[in-house]
């Protein structure tokens, strides 16, 4: 594999052959219902990740210790959901059978839903650690049963009872947030009890599946998205969470959606989304 | 009462007759004298309520629930504030006389002072709980008595000493700190003491008019407002007080004002006013 | 068929009965491949009417001397095109079938088919005339055929040669070039030969279908849009040929499209989208 | 008179005794009804002339030739239009009493009340050349008598029939159309007629007043502006007719005004202002 | 030469062995002592070009037919214009003589010197073909001899009297364009007088560099730069001259500069920006 | 000392002899490598001063009370960083000579380079401390010695070690924070230790320059600067420690850094800095 005509996330250098992570990008927002923008996250994350530097001062390591391979955006058909699914899937699919980790750059929600049909047959106990503001568990939405507003209902469908972990989700129909105490392992709000599913997880070296909807922030720190919610949390907050999943849990893909740059001119979302970029490449393979 | 050619708040599908709450608007600012754009807030609020969920987690209600009047905005003399005043007041009645609870949705904090004439006739014991990051307690500005800088003075003229109970305050003249300490229950800065003034208002049954200037959040979260000053409530801050104010206190009135949608292109001060409206609206009925 | 919960365009107070013209929304831009935002179109252009006046000087003429009834926004599936045609469908019919002139307002491009494949029906000899900047003359996009950069060539399919007349057109893969040189009366770049293509279709009494991509005109006077191209035609040139038309052919349907309102700050694209929505109301009707 | 804790319009270096011409500036948009912003108009187009140059090649003049004192902005009374044109009028009687040409940097079109007011008493001959895409001549607006949507109706109450000259305009009420037709030397949409317009009042070395509302433009030159009217005059087109004005008429007192600079990020607006007040301050005394 | 972690111009698909252009581009603006943002410029054009299409209308070709390398930016010392330049004219040294067209993307003007400098020891009778809104002539600028306001001063001084010439010049010092008209072949204000000036440098087969300001351009249909300035020339006027220029002369080398993305929201500077690119590589390859 | 032409800092309306503090501004950013807009900083932070109070709540303190005199910016050769600092050197000079505070607004950080090498021949025993998300101590930056990322290793090379305190760098090279470690008072991340390193200075009545990089904040509060790094500490937290500082120890020169107005459209960062700049004046002088 070849990333032609791409500029990379900072300090990407590897190539495919040597690299343990590799990116991939989801230039995707078809089903987005409210605010479009998200099909620019990929680009804008690379472009802007040369503003920040490859060290990390919170786990003292650095991206050029490590070897991740970015691999460029894949080519999406725009407006129709289910081929660009499989479009999707077709690269998530190469990246794990070559044994190298999948992590995709979103992209709107509903770009989730690829890889974890690609793991999900890999892993037949595949767990979903899930930082979102909203449920995402409608079983449609306007008659689409594929859309971001219902992307974990449908890695429901795929995983069933008590495989998500849903943490940070304070917006949702009541039915959502019925479904949820149900059906998934639900901490909404804020983060509660993360370590303890952690600790769960971890124990039983169960692999994991990590999805990271940027609006579980606070929209004052990340106000570049499509929906924002208020009473988020913070990105220390975050940038812990992560760190303590990253390195206690056997993590066997990942992603980081719903950046929608347009939506800030001032730049920090985008920035934000970077430095998370650089803390997750730097403290999975540090274990 | 007919709101024809509106696109009401979401999920105030209510008639007039049924409502038990009424939302009115008053796209004014005309003596802002900083950063104008307060105008735009009631059909901002209005048009981006539909971003937002009819259900609140925080309170496990559905604003499907409850019966709210949607009544439009109040067309305004613009450039004069003695009239536009008086219109404002005719709709507040007219909600009041009917036994429904006027909300009303700024603008600029001027128009606070409408609604505080015709409930005080209606109520002569009635107190305010004020937030915001200003005193508004000047006497005039450049000359003129009716300024959003001199609201809560005229309502003061109107009330007089102890019952005004102003929180969050982080901004005057050095002369109107003065006259806080002096004749206003003053809580500088943040919302110290909040717990003490409602206990005390909701012993005794008094009628509380609710006036919520946006700024005082912290800018950061709320970008969008005329003037914003650093070191500000957070957004759980606020809810929680706002909570708490609603389903202990008598509440006859209400008010939401000073987002200025102009002034923050990523909306999230627009969306976190939609957040605000619904939570008082399903916490009001909720006693 | 009741509005309710819009905010109508700017003098359009008939009642679907009474009405001549009825004017939908369809709020839709899931495959614009480029910067997406003409799904906010059809509300900023009814919100900012109200910053124009019901009068054209241009004509003479007052919204207030005609009749028409704003029916609102179709609620479209977001993320399948195929079944947003369909709803939009079902409008323009409802309309056309009671003998009223259906006036879309957009969204991208690929809205237009859905009221062509209505008028097409009834009216078998109809002809399209079709301001663009783009042919819109692919035959799939990225594998869609159901795409904004096709929707013309799907028109072509339903009406067959020599009944599209397109002007302006300054961008286009070199195959919708020569593919337009076969099949359609072609007229790039400016507006050459306008008048004689009129002339003819005017002494047929042809039904004419008339779709104005905005971004025909110069980006100069016209930002907000999804894919701007330098060197259009002024609002002034747009003006007159829309009035010739309009004046002189039999309209049976008509659209504007592809206004972005959130790609232009200072909002002279929205501002100019109402006033030729008012100029077109007009002269339709003023014959 | 001193102008202290102001940044002065570039090259204006001269004090007020040795001025041919006084600047003065009127930071004032109370009564605009669509989108404020023009109080930051004064303010903006001092700071910005430091982006241009002095020398107008357009009349081989530089300002460093000609003697122009900055006396700032006056102090104004925010939300009552009656004290603010006061306020207004005694610095507009101050220049022209000490024998110097006022011209004025607005603000909303409603300031030119105040210098009209006054030279009209020392000019009982008074005419005004007047551009703008709006008329302007409503008797009131919303119950207002004095708004910027009134302001030449209120200069006809003082100087009567004949003596206003129209240019540009291409907007407003149909009663407003007609009663320029029948009450103001009225050429709508261009510029049409100014030369015999000129020819007229030079001849007769009639006072001239001349007031440009900066919305004359076409929106493409000119975004920055509360309510912008496709269809304008160029740049060259209005700086050529300035320039014919100034160096062929007696003029007693001008204004630009309405430039919004809030509402046009890119800052050309603001910019072109710049450029017309040095194009203005060079012909005026290039004669 | 490799271009490794670069997002290519659209098309320029060829390697630099097989190219006949090359392109390099220069994110610098350091001098820029108005607004900056040029140095944004080239990633911008690239960025963007994916946007527009390969194939030009104006002259029936495409992109795809000619050979162009995209070296990529040339990584420059921020903060020292005298390194800077040495950093580009070792870079345009390479693409030069390997008889390739060196095509430069700016950045401020500063960095035309820097291909001058270089394609004059190689061409000793090299002639300048300059558009700008700018004389761009002084001898320095605060002190520094090295700015974007001297840029042609120091070409001057490398080439001597009747060697530049100069078009749309409309802003500078009344020194400058002293020295214009004594040295230089000075064309104020508009395009008059191109074609004989192309004739005669066509005529003499006189190897010509060609620098583009793009803020030669009515700020109308390019706000995105540093100094806008009213009253330029339109696309159309622009891409015809440039297309003649191309054409009939020998051109030796070539940029485009001061695009600033950053100043223009809408982004219809940088479209049109990349369509001038688009031209410039189709027309020179035409002849 | 006269300042001509400037609008000054709300409140400081000292003459140069009665002044205690001055203030003097650097807009300066030539050698910023990411997002330039540091040089409008200073007339950004001037102009808005006039948004908020003189009165400080915080301390109960006015501006009216002291004696601060605004000296304007110091004009500086653009694209040249040496001969720029020696411009800034001259005016810290006259200003630490005339035995007065010297208080510099920037402008990029390598502005305060100039006062400390000013200030580190008057007082030997110069300590800094230093708020930062950067370390700035790379010895230097693509071939620059002067540049923002190397502004605290010139100081470096000054005072040598143990005599900068850094607090809250979340940024850097492993290079520079290495270099911290061993040469510096380090404390990263966030600004624990800050109340010991204080009191040591304080009680040895060591001459102390206080200089802030705005971006030590995070980005929520302040987004507004060139390179925004989430994790920051809020306004409360920076406000307390400067009001410990300035009250503790003994100040000798300060500043506050890198605000860029020009990146945050919402105005709170620079209504953030006008307050900053507020409360340090008031509290320099409460001791």
């Amino acid at each position: 594999m070849l990333n032609k005509n791409i500029e990379t996330f900072i300090g990407c250098t590897a190539g495919f052959d040597e690299a343990d992570i590799v990116l991939y990008g989801a230039p995707f927002d078809s089903t987005t219902s409210y605010r479009p923008g998200a099909r620019f996250g990929p680009s804008a994350i690379r472009h802007e990740s040369y503003g920040i530097e490859t060290y990390s001062p919170y786990q003292d390591r650095d991206l050029e210790d490590i070897s991740v391979f970015d691999s460029g955006d894949v080519e999406l058909c725009i407006g129709d959901a289910s081929i660009a699914l499989s479009q999707l899937e077709e690269r998530a699919k190469i990246i794990a059978d070559a044994g190298k980790l999948p992590f995709l750059l979103g992209g709107e929600h509903l770009v989730t839903l690829a890889p974890v049909r690609v793991l999900a047959k890999n892993y037949p106990e595949l767990h979903i650690i899930h930082f979102d503001a909203h449920a995402d568990l409608r079983d449609d939405y306007l008659g689409a049963k594929l859309s971001h507003a219902c992307v974990l209902r449908r890695c429901h469908d795929i995983l069933g009872d008590g495989r998500i972990h849903q943490f940070g989700i304070r917006s949702g129909e009541r039915a959502e947030f019925a479904f949820a105490r149900e059906h998934t392992d639900f901490h909404p709000l804020k983060l509660d009890g993360l370590c303890e599913t952690v600790e769960k997880l971890a124990s039983e070296k169960l692999p994991v599946y990590l999805t990271v909807d940027l609006d579980v922030l606070d929209p004052s720190c990340f106000p570049g998205t499509g929906t924002p919610e208020a009473g988020g949390v913070s990105f220390d907050e975050l940038r812990s969470a992560l760190e303590l999943i990253c390195k206690k849990c056997r993590i066997v893909g990942l992603d980081l959606v719903e950046l929608a740059p347009n939506l800030d001119q001032s730049g920090i979302s985008t920035a934000l989304a970077c430095k998370l970029v650089r803390e997750l490449l730097c403290c999975i393979t540090n274990k």
